[in-house]
């Protein structure tokens, strides 16, 4: 499927990509590189196809060979963007995961089947890294000793009971040092295990970004997608504006939301009233329908706070001149005028153009993770869960995506384990579109993506067999 | 329907409600009330009524009298609380308002419906105060000269034309002071307009309730809901644990959703970390199952943090024995072992007890607002928003409620505008059940609710009849 004709872009690339110094030098730095710049391991790629894969005019897309398979034959297919980053940012993995109880162990504990999908941003080192080692994070957290009841032969949730009750000892109580007083314990269920290590998983993902900063060259940062399938449940786990959706029986059911200035704008305007040193002095934590100009200081003008999802008026200060916090609308929307994404790994020296201001403390590395219970449902040949990074979501609605993957699996031959990589090269060529006169164009003459496109589509009917 | 019976606790009560001195007793001030404690105006009770019906033996229901309308032929009914309290600290308001341009104005401007339920905690003053003024402050916001688009004639959105792109002046963008740039203006519609009254309101009667607090005995605080009907639109806005649902064709479309310690606990958790100060040395902001005993220090135990749904193990350490900023479950679970509600008015002096360390930083009074095109849908006799205070929600769940209201209107006269206060009082009757043995008992012998129980019932077709 990959095109073997080398453009010049590819050809000027090829030093940069292979060269033996191992430095990334697009990040600017001297350190090596903690891993090579690639192409996600399962597709087998040679240094010659990888080359060719980084085409910015002809755009090939890049699937996963009829001799490679991935577990439950999931699918997947790629494309470089069209000229915005010399390499394709966008990173992947897919692994089945054994967690031994101690690394000495012969017994394996838990399996669990992982995807990952890693867009990077302002060079590929934090995506590469993130996509080599997130899943070892999560198994450090699920290997936990006191994760006793994550075994494969209960599906139950850790409940203890309730022995006691009251709040002992609570600052202030009347009675002091109370004498034997009861308290009760929360009950927490397996998921929440599961849901708090890939939560933390993600954590420690960035801190250890930031230290192996000190002795590698790790460019950039990068949205992290994930989904896991562990004890009969499915997980997905988002920091970034790539997004999961799992069609069934032709309906979507949305697995992520995505996290962006406009998505998250409160959580970074409530940071920056009650951190206002982050914003340097330069900025305000308000937002306005636009600019302020000086000749309206004294006017009213509509505005809004960290508390309001309504707009008011308000009289015009000297301070609401400074450039917004988060400005811009849609794909466009900034924080700090420098990024677009506010959920991710990495970014730890991101700082606003030629000041000291600083981006990381906007920047969650925390996920959302949401849960679908898996195995309650029977699935179908045709219902998948569909990953994507937003090269595929800028041009591609749910609903659209979920008719193109329902109609293209309809007409495949069901016994074909090739028809999910078939279904996501359908995706990534309905998302790209065709190149024109006028540039990349899809359905209807719209627009195609100029960004990365990575697509995964995982048939579920997999998990009810393997329970 | 006022029982007539005085009980030894309304005798008990009598002087304290209806004294001369006009002095609230309860809050410990010598300072005057603005206002004398009462119960809703629309019920126009007597003296004496109003102390009947603090009963807290027989617990007599209040209902709109026959001879008594409110706006859209809404019902409502009330009864106090089983003794936690001895007044009903629950208050209600209910207006149609007119909106002039100006206070000199003879023309009236804007009309809207108002309904507001208010359920005091630590004192019946907040409440009392929020119930007579909120509506004002709404006034006051939607008056704004600004809002000139917000007129009876026009229901469409205010849509000023992006006119100039770009993002000129950002901090450290590259051309400095940039020539002629362009930028856009972001569209806001006249709903936006409406939240951020209601939401600025919200926030405009807590401040004014922390200014008179110097001049009058505005005791405790008070959970706040109000809906209000605007150029076709409902909107709900609401700070604290009580609810509003619509049944509309016997489904239920949540208004409103509560503001509880498990409910906001990451954002409590997240303004703690952020300034721990807040905490006075005596709480953590993690959350742990169960208190955290001196024994376990070095241990490994699961605990949440602010960016965490799931749970996790960390090493125990000294200062995870400090009192959790959250603790307890379900109705129990308190802020700083205090309070049980997150949003709301007032409050401004409570303390920890025996302690300097202040609630309200962690309080906010700032309202989720929901809106709904009421006009965009056609609403049959038996269409409803149904608004009540927790005393009503504790003990049915939304299906019940919906299933009550929907079977007790099927039985009534579709012509008889009493139905609605009937179906409110049937409401209020299931949520407090009858006194048995062994005390208040509902449908199934389940516990009915101690608490001050207050409900509207407001039929949506007069919303389509009125546009």
């Amino acid at each position: 499927m990959l095109t073997r004709m080398k453009s010049a872009v590819a050809n000027f690339m090829g030093g940069m990509m292979t060269g033996s110094s191992n430095v990334d030098h697009f990040g600017g730095s001297d350190l090596p590189l903690k891993y090579p710049y690639t192409r996600p391991e399962f597709l087998g790629l040679s240094p010659d196809e990888i080359e060719c894969s980084a085409d910015h005019i002809s755009r090939p897309i890049l699937i996963l060979k009829e001799t490679k398979r991935l577990p439950w034959a999931t699918g997947y297919a790629e494309v470089i963007n069209a000229g915005k980053s010399l390499l394709n940012e966008d990173q992947a993995c897919c692994e089945v995961v054994v967690v031994r109880r101690r690394l000495s162990d012969a017994v394996p504990g838990l399996t669990f089947h992982y995807w990952g999908l890693f867009d990077g941003h302002a060079g590929s080192g934090a995506a590469v890294v993130a996509s080599k080692l997130l899943q070892h994070h999560i198994i450090e957290h699920l290997r936990e000793p006191n994760n006793h009841n994550l075994t494969p032969t209960t599906h139950r949730g850790i409940t203890r009971t309730a022995s006691l009750r009251g709040a002992a000892g609570a600052p202030g109580s009347p009675s002091h040092p109370p004498p034997t007083r009861f308290f009760t314990e929360k009950k927490v269920h397996h998921e929440s295990l599961v849901m708090g290590a890939i939560e933390n998983a993600f954590k420690e993902m960035d801190a250890q970004i930031e230290r192996d900063k000190a002795v590698f060259n790790v460019s950039g940062g990068c949205t992290a997608l994930c989904a896991l399938f562990l004890l009969g449940k499915l997980y997905v786990g988002n920091a970034g504006d790539s997004r999961a959706i799992i069609i069934r029986g032709g309906e979507v059911i949305p697995m992520s939301t995505e996290f962006t200035p406009e998505s998250e704008r409160q959580r970074l305007q409530f940071l920056a009233y009650m951190q206002p040193h982050l914003l340097g002095g330069e900025f305000t934590h308000l937002e306005f329908p636009r600019r302020v100009q000086r000749k309206e200081v004294g006017k009213r003008m509509l505005y809004r706070d960290f508390t309001m999802s309504g707009w008011a008026y308000k009289t015009i200060e000297d301070d609401d001149l400074k450039f917004p916090l988060i400005y811009g609308e849609g794909k466009k929307a900034r924080v700090l005028a420098t990024i677009g994404v506010t959920r991710g790994l990495g970014d730890h020296e991101l700082k606003v153009h030629d000041s000291n201001i600083y981006i990381k403390p906007f920047l969650s590395c925390c996920p959302e993770v949401k849960v679908y219970p898996l195995t309650q449902y029977e699935h179908g040949v045709d219902d998948v869960l569909v990953m994507g990074t937003d090269g595929l979501w800028d041009v591609l609605s749910n609903q659209e995506v979920a008719e193109a993957v329902t109609c293209f699996l309809a007409n495949c031959d069901p016994d074909d384990q090739h028809r999910y990589t078939m279904t996501a090269q359908d995706l990534v060529m309905r998302a790209r579109g065709v190149l024109k006169d006028r540039g990349w164009r899809i359905a209807n003459d719209r627009l195609g993506s100029g960004d990365d496109i990575s697509v995964y589509i995982i048939p579920l009917m997999y998990g009810n067999r393997q329970t």
